[in-house]
């Protein structure tokens, strides 16, 4: 289940993206595991990836093949993450880029490869071998949806979005794709995630586009508080809508294009919260009037992070005791607790240090039966505010840790 | 249930300490949950509390009276931590200082108070007035096992050890109780421990012993990462023993004494980790070869804190890939992932940024059936070691902490 709805619309096609799938059977035999976007030429690429210090041998090598030149494919497939799998999985990652490669007639650093799935197994890549002609046959512009749900793990659901806006009197269309249910909590980009748009921009503006939509949106999720070793954001534009290519993401053209695409990334790192393991609430945890953005996400983490509030979140218990300790430890300078508020829904639930005069269980526990909380955190110490997104903890995510092998 | 045995003896009495317990029916009424300490004229008393910003009332008054006069009496109470209670909170923890200091003829400056339990309602003085007198009358050596039980919460066994060790000739007694199952990640104490020794030692060398004791013991245990409101450790010295006062801890009686109270709060806060809120399994995370005990630290507790990992020893799964993702994302520069070497209760799991040649998914599952689970992590960076204590993640956590409100 989810914690809330996912609305799941079939994405938008975007010029100059077409798209393939295949069953591997890399990790399952009865759906589809891999996925090949193909990027018309002469489009720009933009992409993020974990600061996980063990990060995963596709994100090594799509680092350094980006770096060289950009991208004609991305390679992705789910069942197997190719991570802690020392030099060989560089070699394998490798291998992988050369088969479509090959087959294509390219160079293999116009590939970059990404995998998702069980940490430490070998990649087989001789299931590749068959399987990328077959996704290389059925690339397809109006294929969104299929890869949607080939990158699934234990999402239960796939997560897409589309926006449409005018610059320039073209049509801009961009379109988003993401995965990533459990081991969230992204330090730079999300599990994975893709986001096309068939505007024409400059290289280094669509690197700065991506990192500010991704700070606000992927970057402020956590499931677990557990960093993957495999995330990785891409953000790529073909350029065949036709407008002028955008230099300045501050120009009209540039805020505008800005705007949607964060708002694809915030649509998507919200699903991927809501769909979060286990997840029965969507808790959106806003820290206001902090001395600096970074005091307010580390509040925010820490209560987002607690065991303790996610399982009373869980119980739709108002034990606005447990937020308090949380923030108590979130390791702020000189915090003055006696002028910090709590909000719960609306309702004051905490002030002067301890339960507000006006608050009553009731209200709290109305408050309380919602699926979606506001959580909102009072510092009277600033301007600086940060929003962190969580979902509670539940008895499934147990099951789902306890059963499945990331 | 707990994981492993919690052997339970009833602690020797301490000479100089005499005990006092009574029903004041605070959140229920059907068990002691009132513990007076009555400490010898001449005691030394030493203390530790949790550095929690919005540590409880009681905390606060404890620390002011500590530092104004040497206490001869301690009033813990369960069923209420009087923490998130603002001004109110702190006349309340004031009053029953006063009601102990009445009925003893001494200053209330002479009482520590100490709370556990339900976080942000009010203390219940009145229901104090009536039982301290019958906490006085049943003040008596030999005490300390009813005194263990009087103060648990969510505790499913009393935690005491005890230790005699010689000093000059004279037979020296250690003994101690402590509580706490969940908010378990002291941070300079943990919940609430009480250590008494009949042996002569000088107040500041006793807080010295203290420090170092809670260093290597109780700050070095996490059950959910979250840091309580009202943690406090305290160390008394009686000085009946009759030793000559130990003044130095780095003579032969200092170090004999101080490894005295090593063990025993070692005891305890591995009692404290084996009765943790669902716990399964005691999971003993050693990093060794650090560049500091800073960093081994943060090594340990980020997998100490992954739900991922604590969920897999639930499941008794070798999932040596989420260990590996914690230790990757813990923070430390420039850390080198070939290097890394993990041992799973001997078997060697990791090494070359992979699964280690000669490791089997056999010899690990059978590693994992352990009740116990040694984890030994080598970052190849120096000398330094740190460990960390915890347990597993399982349904009964959840349960809990979704029925019980702190």
């Amino acid at each position: 289940m989810a914690a809330g709805d996912i609305p799941f619309r079939p994405p938008l096609p975007v010029s100059g993206v077409r798209i393939g799938t295949a069953s591997a059977g890399i990790k399952r035999t009865d759906r589809k595991d891999l996925v090949l976007f193909e990027l018309a030429p002469g489009s720009a690429c933009a992409a993020v990836f974990t600061r996980n210090a063990f990060c995963a041998a596709p994100v090594i090598v799509a680092r350094e093949h980006l770096r060289q030149q950009s991208p004609r494919y991305l390679l992705v497939n789910s069942g197997n993450a190719n991570a802690g799998t020392g030099d060989q999985g560089l070699a394998d990652a490798l291998e992988t880029c050369r088969i479509v490669a090959r087959h294509a007639g390219e160079a293999e650093t116009s590939v970059l490869p990404f995998s998702t799935g069980v940490i430490g197994q070998p990649l087989p890549v001789d299931k590749f071998v068959s399987a990328i002609p077959l996704a290389f046959a059925s690339l397809d512009a109006n294929s969104w949806a299929d890869a949607a749900r080939a990158i699934m793990t234990t999402d239960t659901l796939p997560k897409a979005v589309s926006e449409t806006l005018d610059i320039g009197g073209r049509t801009v269309t961009v379109s988003g794709i993401a995965k990533g249910a459990g081991m969230i909590r992204p330090d730079m980009a999300t599990m994975l995630a893709y986001v096309a748009t068939d505007a024409a921009v400059e290289s280094a503006t669509l690197q700065g586009m991506l990192t500010a939509a991704v700070h606000r949106s992927f970057n402020r999720i956590s499931v677990d508080g557990d960093t993957s070793t495999n995330d990785a954001c891409v953000l790529m534009a073909t350029g065949r809508a036709g407008n002028d290519a955008i230099k300045d993401s501050s120009s009209a053209d540039g805020r505008a294009l800005q705007a949607a695409i964060g708002r694809v990334c915030g649509l998507l790192a919200e699903a991927i919260v809501r769909d979060g393991e286990g997840a029965t609430k969507f808790i959106r945890i806003r820290v206001e009037s902090g001395a600096s953005e970074e005091e307010c996400a580390a509040v925010g983490y820490t209560i987002a992070h607690s065991p303790l509030v996610k399982t009373a979140f869980f119980a739709s218990d108002a034990n606005w005791g447990r937020i308090l300790a949380a923030i108590g430890r979130a390791g702020i300078p000189a915090l003055d607790i006696s002028a910090i508020t709590i909000d719960l829904n609306g309702v004051r639930i905490v002030e002067r240090g301890g339960r507000a005069p006006g608050y009553t269980e009731e209200a709290g526990q109305a408050a309380m039966q919602s699926t979606d909380i506001n959580v909102v955190v009072g510092l009277a110490r600033g301007n600086a505010t940060a929003e962190v997104w969580t979902c509670d903890f539940s008895f499934d995510y147990v099951r789902i840790n306890a059963e499945y092998r990331t």
